[in-house]
């Protein structure tokens, strides 16, 4: 459904730019409650449409201060990264607006006209759908996003471009599309209606209805508060634990085969994760002193700390809760590091969070497909993700935070918390249990590994991590 | 002095250990208390010394929840950017340590080893000098900078060379330097002795030697937790209150001529900014409600939203408290945006937190240098800075409120804040004083305009504005 808004009235503007800011207070006072949310506007069009224009109206009439700005000159994609990795930097707080000039649909449009072998119906219709979801799994995170096309006919555009004042010819150069050739804007035309179904089109003939109606759209979307879920609508179906995690095998491997392994494998490793192409990202979750820092050093025993990054998660800082969860793991995704390691990750969603109450149960049960579809846009980009879940007994766990206690410098990685966490064993395998069922993906497949015995665990998991990046 | 730590004792592994995380407890402890401080250590060195592997050795040694590490392929200098500014966003927050490989001095040698025009003794002599500058400002605002050289002899180096294992060879490419000429061996020891006087050196012949030496003197350095000064040294000398900020001058225009001035001013405004090849930063101080709004929109008035940045700055938040006070506008300006435009800025360290004490006075009392060493940096680096005060008188003020609080779209301007800050209307002037007396510089001149007609005034800024980027 095409929501192009043809009988438009003006309005006095004094009184749309009073409701404009009170809408605008609604939303910023909306921080930190529980019908939190942020606006995103992503904004595209025909050249000399007047998004431009539309925009800075807007900026007067608003309180500027809550409203970003952002253009980011559209890009061919990178085959490296998901679509919305640029920008997921640019995805406003709770309680804030943000226009977007430069966002996918125009990375879009550039890559579909401009790369030499160009993107066929099918990829495109693909990236149109994937964006769609990313969107959908945004407004669930209290991100509205707001779409907003200005048209131009072919006609009203030459026109535009003979009456062209030419100290700014500068500016509408740096497109890099010539808007004199109809065959191009027609291309253009039929390329963005491939996606503009869900889109607010403006019809920019007429600049003062232009300037009225993206704003009073934007007031439209700034009024509309939803009261978020916080039931969910089907029982939910808890996963069998699996015998792997109930009773994680107990192995023995005496020090010295271990180390002669060892010495072997991790040279392997850092070899095999060096010369893929891929970038590769390596993900532990578990109990506590289930093993995974010392996995995490045998992994990164013959690579420099140059060539990975390894991110140690806890509990999100209160500008990272502002935002939707997935956020402060996109962010950190976005370096030119090729080998980067979580312990803990944003599995915690659907783990502590779940346990903890920190995501009520629509929100955590949401997480599974969202989280689905963030590792599949990494995979898609030449990403491998490579994820463990190590699996200790409540026994030998006991007997590791004994022996942390006694060890004065392994002591602070011992805390009241962890002794408390164990009481929750039970409900941390359920959600394991709920977690392997639901995302062990063909794109991202988990490995539970057994970590009673240290030696064959971290032996496994070098295995593990050389025949994923061998066989993807 | 250089600190050459030839007689270094091997300590206990598990001591050291011990020692070193609660070091970094002591200094995660210091978060958001009066002593606060982080600890960034630079980390640079002959190829094959070992700097990675004695980091590497460190990370397994401390809490590496509390340790980041971040690794830039050195870069030659971007002439548009200040050395500092791709590693502002690593600077870490208050209790945390961060080890940086890639940082200026890596910059600054590739710079000085591979561009065609090397730099000759001088420039190169700037450099370090600014550097270090940098540094002592970072040091004052509570970062801690840690330098450590690794260093190895040309025989040494020839020796593992010839003994390196062929799969690690990959890495050791990376750097684009032959490690085999004894040529440029020669001349990098020369250049980096021009810097390392007050560096940490570690001779790394030997490699248990080597990674105790580094942890050793992080551990030093981390538990050097000092007090900060909360006495100044020297009595403040206010400056005279010049007469432009006094009785800011009441002129006229009528609305015609203004429309018609305005009207060729601003594209010959937009023109220039547009056509200008260096950065422009435009910063606007002033009483509330002198005008600094209404300004911003008349030089935008013929640009595109998407050629400009404009920042309103407000308080700031907590993870930027928890940095150095110019942080938060070092990451603003890491942009490729070529206008950017501050609603109150920096200068907010001398005026409403000199003002309200959220700076002691040794801290605003330091900001003058430090804000004109961080504008000279911008100016030196291709960047025009051009900022303006805004005059106004308290009864043209009060006018002006009272104008707001009758019209409802604009009564959002207005809050019981600017009301109270009126009562402090004698001590912002005084704080405007000592600003003026103390950061007009060649650099980056202080524009004061009289606004109390706002015509006029508008006028006089976009006149400053082109003959400041005429003049330049």
């Amino acid at each position: 459904m095409s929501l192009e808004l043809t009988q438009n009235q003006i309005v006095d503007e004094d009184q749309l730019s009073l409701n404009l800011i009170e809408a605008q207070y609604l939303l910023k006072n909306t921080r930190d409650q529980k019908n939190a949310k942020s606006v995103m506007i992503l904004v595209n069009g025909i050249e000399l449409a007047g998004k431009g224009e539309a925009v800075k109206q807007l900026r007067e009439w608003v309180d500027p201060r809550y409203l970003g700005v952002k253009a980011d000159i559209p890009k061919i994609f990178n085959p490296q990264q998901p679509f919305w990795q640029a920008y997921a930097n640019a995805i406003p707080a709770t309680g804030q607006m943000m226009v977007m000039f430069g966002n996918w649909y125009s990375d879009l449009l550039v890559t579909a006209m401009h790369v030499s072998k160009p993107l066929d119906e099918t990829e495109y219709d693909r990236y149109v759908e994937d964006m769609r979801a990313f969107e959908q799994d945004l407004k669930n995170n209290h991100v509205d996003v707001i779409k907003v096309w200005f048209d131009l006919s072919w006609k009203s555009l030459q026109k535009r471009l003979d009456n062209l004042d030419p100290s700014e010819v500068h500016w509408h150069k740096l497109h890099g599309l010539d808007w004199r050739s109809k065959k191009q804007y027609d291309n253009l035309q039929k390329l963005r209606q491939r996606f503009t179904d869900d889109w607010q089109i403006i019809n920019c003939e007429d600049e003062q209805q232009r300037d009225q109606q993206f704003a009073q759209l934007i007031l439209t979307a700034l009024k509309d508060c939803p009261e978020h879920l916080s039931k969910t609508r089907t029982k939910w179906k808890q996963a069998a634990i699996p015998e792997s995690l109930l009773q994680p095998e107990h192995t023995s491997l005496n020090h010295e085969d271990y180390k002669k392994a060892l010495k072997k494998l991790s040279r392997k490793v850092a070899k095999a994760l060096r010369c893929d192409e891929r970038r590769t990202i390596i993900v532990f979750e578990g109990m506590d002193a289930a093993g995974k820092g010392g996995a995490i050093k045998r992994i990164v025993k013959n690579l420099d700390p140059r060539e990975y990054d390894i991110h140690t998660i806890s509990a999100p800082e209160k500008y990272e809760l502002r935002r939707p969860y997935l956020w402060r793991f996109w962010n950190k995704l976005q370096t030119d590091e090729d080998i980067t390691i979580f312990d803990r990750s944003w599995y915690g969603r659907v783990l502590v969070e779940r346990l903890e109450g920190f995501a009520s149960p629509p929100e955590w049960q949401r997480a599974y497909d969202e989280i689905n579809r963030f590792e599949r846009d990494l995979v898609q980009n030449q990403t491998l993700v490579i994820k463990f879940w190590l699996a200790i007994s409540q026994d030998e766990q006991a007997a590791r935070f004994k022996a942390r206690e006694e060890t004065p410098h392994k002591r602070f990685k011992i805390t009241p918390d962890d002794w408390r966490n164990r009481e929750k064993w039970d409900g941390y395998l359920q959600a394991a249990a709920d977690m392997f069922e639901r995302t062990n993906t063909s794109n991202a497949p988990w490995h539970i590994v057994a970590t009673n015995n240290k030696y064959t665990a971290r032996l496994e998991i070098l295995r593990a991590i050389l025949k994923q990046l061998n066989a993807d």
